[in-house]
């Protein structure tokens, strides 16, 4: 069925390698683009004001006719929260499992565009096909429920996508990832193994999600005095389904706290990935009828996020609870990096109020270490490998872990956003680039605020602005009023007016420069009292504020 | 010799324990206040555009007659950065052991203050009288040489205040802790123990800096090929020392890169702490007469300042070193709560340049353990426990660990700053609160940056702002010119051309609304103008800029 012009697998991640959390991966044969989940990530720091990230996805749109799908590996934010604005743009039928399904159909809710959208629930082990390419979804273990690696069927060889997963042989819903059908594969021969970095620097083995039921079992029962409070990740719906377990075997109503925690259990009880015994789900209101040691409230804000539940808590200004002496909260996460402060923060005002605060041995992570990374490999034996999700030290690890299991060093590549990757058996190549970045998005702008508008946020974060009005005559340019100073965060006006008064003799200073060389041009009057009050302010104050002249004519 | 009103002895923490890093404690009997330590605090997230933050010493400048002295634990600028901006309020005779004093007067030099202020350098084991107080001087171990434990020697009795410390037994630079002083002072009895609560958390000890030193030559052994690159923290000495040390053994030359890394290692090698042998360092620029596996250079940057030394090489924007594959980059520290993101940036940048990074292992951290905190009160027996430096969470675990040492209960107090402790055979109880907070230092405004500026800040930083120009005509308030819309960092303007001409249309029908109904005040006009550009903008983008209607008049 060859043509002349031998056809080639492409692989294009078009978002996730370098910025970390908006993972999205096309696949192209062909005629046939499937794309891999289609994620959101979160503002980098000097993205001021930003609400989130999602991809540019311009390659998709410019190849819509090619595109056969959306396959979704698992439900989280960062494989799953760019879909309801992606899928305004290019109208891809979704295929994943039901909890995922779920997850994804109350973000099309939300957006209120899910009646757009074409979906289908697959079941692990359930093969679909999306126009000249064959995708496999292959249960594995996570920490959300329902995750799947891919196998996608390609004329040049199957290509494994694990998703995010870990190797849990105990899990606490279902069953342990399909060992043997990753074994099966290999042994049919597998062309690429594209597995998940996160823990590629972590030796050994993660832990079953299992172990920390038993550590809340054991902490239910040193505290059988005390209210308990647990703070973890709302998807998490393993760890809620074990905080439920250990809350009924000793006696415990449940409360939920926290709008994401509230809707993913009210999905997952509804799908049926999390079962809870009757009576043992209260509403928050109802607390004040049970005593403290009966009660156990899991909250989200375990990564201290400003406006979460338990944040609120601790900062006494959330209008239902508020800690006691004796109140043990536990942290069911460890701090993602770039959180430990806020965290800390939390916990601090926690133990000021005189709640005991655990944190450490308290979380399992979802990501496989180095010793599951490689069972994987030695399971699948694949020709070539590209590690994905991860930052750059996580892909280079795992890259060194592939060639330790046998990849050939020249088979094992670390792309970037936007890479075009030729594969085939005798093909392993970056042929090309495509645009592909990260657009911001910023209340209901989305790719309206882009680096210009960033810089001057950034510049009025540090030193605050200072605006010079001037009112100046038609044709004369005569000064008739002002110059008038207005400043905001720069310095406390009101203890600082003899810097204003100055400031604005420098400025008037400058206007009559102007006029006394003849100089009309709005631009060049501006620049010069930009230049001169600038030069000032940096010699007075050491401080370099934006300053807008302003001129208006009369 | 006591008159009818009993004295008591005031320990009165004036920063630190709320904010952490800022460490200074005024310890006051009768006519004498002594004050232990002056540090500065780094900006907290919040504090847009501050520079740093230094201690309020109100109450020490109304009690100026009383200070008698300052005397100063170590060299590090949580302890000592804040001294030349307080000795131009207050001057007090600084005393501190030698390398302490070196770092001192530094930056009293750089703050062109050092010939007005009084220093007296002393010896471990040396004691001082100030006032009605004795100071003793005891030698103690941490991450930067020559610091010193304080044995405050009141009418009421031996505080201890430990400083910032562990116990190394196998030092790089001098002795180990003197722990059998501090026994003794135990066998005499010990009335308050205030100690380092920074590593409460963590049990066991804290490993010797030899350790390092170990792993250093492995390193070197290892990668004989390479060029070293190793960032620390410039104050590190003895790690310093023991880099030297390796390079010298494995035939290296030495080149030191960032201005607080070259100034410290200039004033302890003139002070005698660091030994470099002879043709060892060379100058940055003579790199290029060495290969690279004759070169180790040692640089600033290990928290991932965004421009230190590492960062700029890490971002290709260092004029001097570049990155080349092969390079090996030790990051001989552990990032800092709130660094880790900034750290793993630098890591992923250096790695993607093809430097193989080594970041864990190479650090010990330069605070006492929880076996070694209880070393210090099986020495000490203290009648009471004050933790000192450290978040709350340290500062609790720490006074739990008082408690199972043996202090009794109510023997336990931790300090909020500018809490009055009175202490005394029958009294500890806080009986006052002095004012006692931090002043912002941006630029060289120190003070004049308060809430409501940083507030402004916030607000442009996360919106930025529109500024509405109106001209009216004196008496009729007629419309003259404008409105006239400029923003900044609001969205990018040139291509929002059609909501910026609707923002001038609303402005226009608040004026004109204003107009109608013959309101003629100006804040009134600017409060219509602001609520209703407000609320257009929210609604039409979900932001909510800054919003300055000005208006002149002519």
């Amino acid at each position: 069925m060859k043509g002349n012009e031998k056809k080639s697998v492409k692989i294009i991640p078009l978002g996730g390698l370098e910025q970390i959390g908006m993972n999205i991966t096309a696949i192209e044969y062909d005629d046939t683009i499937i794309v891999i989940d289609c994620g959101l990530a979160f503002p980098e720091d000097e993205m001021l004001g930003i609400d989130l990230v999602i991809p540019d996805v311009t390659y998709l749109k410019e190849n819509a006719d090619k595109v056969k799908g959306l396959v979704v590996t698992h439900g989280h934010e960062d494989h799953i929260g760019a879909i309801p604005y992606i899928e305004n743009e290019i109208n891809m039928p979704i295929y994943c499992t039901k909890l995922t399904m779920g997850l994804i159909e109350n973000k099309l809710r939300e957006h209120n565009n899910i009646n757009n959208v074409r979906r289908k629930v697959v079941s692990h082990g359930q093969i679909i096909n999306l126009g000249c390419l064959r995708i496999e979804f292959i249960r594995t273990n996570h920490s959300i429920v329902d995750a799947a690696a891919l196998a996608i069927y390609t004329p040049e060889g199957i290509i494994i996508h694990t998703g995010d997963f870990k190797v849990d042989f105990t899990p606490v819903f279902g069953e342990a990832i399909d060992l043997p059908r990753f074994g099966e594969l290999g042994k049919k021969g597998v062309l690429a193994l594209m597995a998940d970095s996160t823990n590629a620097e972590r030796p050994g083995y993660t832990q079953s999600e299992k172990t920390v039921g038993k550590t809340f079992d054991n902490l239910f029962a040193d505290n059988r005095d005390h209210r308990i409070i647990i703070a973890t990740f709302a998807s998490n719906v393993d760890r809620v389904q074990q905080i439920i377990n250990s809350a009924y075997k000793y006696g415990r109503k449940v409360v939920v706290e926290g709008r994401s925690m509230v809707n993913i259990i009210k999905t997952a009880t509804e799908l049926g990935y999390i079962s809870i015994p009757d009576n043992t789900l209260i509403e928050i209101d109802q607390i004040r009828n049970y005593p403290d040691e009966q009660i156990v409230l899991i909250t989200t804000g375990s990564q201290g996020e400003n406006m979460a539940a338990l944040s609120r808590i601790a900062a006494s200004i959330h209008n239902k609870i508020t800690i006691k002496p004796g109140d043990v909260v536990i942290f069911s996460s460890n701090p993602i990096p770039g959180n430990e402060k806020a965290v800390f923060k939390v916990i601090n005002e926690l133990e000021m109020k005189g709640a005991h605060v655990i944190f450490q041995d308290t979380h399992v992570s979802g990501h496989a270490c180095q010793e599951e990374l490689k069972l994987m490999y030695a399971l699948t034996k694949p020709k070539y490998a590209i590690p994905v999700h991860g930052e750059y030290r996580h892909l280079k690890r795992h890259a060194e872990l592939a060639v330790e299991m046998g990849v050939d060093k020249d088979n094992v590549k670390i792309l970037s956003t936007g890479d075009v990757l030729e594969i085939g058996e005798d093909v392993f190549k970056v042929t090309d680039k495509v645009v592909a970045q990260g657009i911001m998005v910023d209340g209901l702008g989305v790719g309206d605020v882009g680096n210009i508008v960033l810089r001057d946020r950034q510049h009025l974060s540090q030193n605050g602005l200072m605006i010079v009005v001037v009112t100046l005559e038609q044709g004369s340019n005569m000064l008739l009023a002002g110059p008038d100073i207005v400043s905001r965060g720069f310095v406390y006006v009101r203890e600082s007016e003899t810097l204003i008064d100055e400031c604005r003799e420098v400025a008037l200073a400058a206007i009559e420069y102007c006029q006394d060389k003849g100089i009309t041009d709005w631009g060049k009057i501006k620049s010069t009292i930009r230049d001169s009050l600038g030069e000032f302010l940096w010699k007075k104050t050491k401080r370099n504020p934006m300053i807008l002249p302003i001129i208006s004519e009369v």
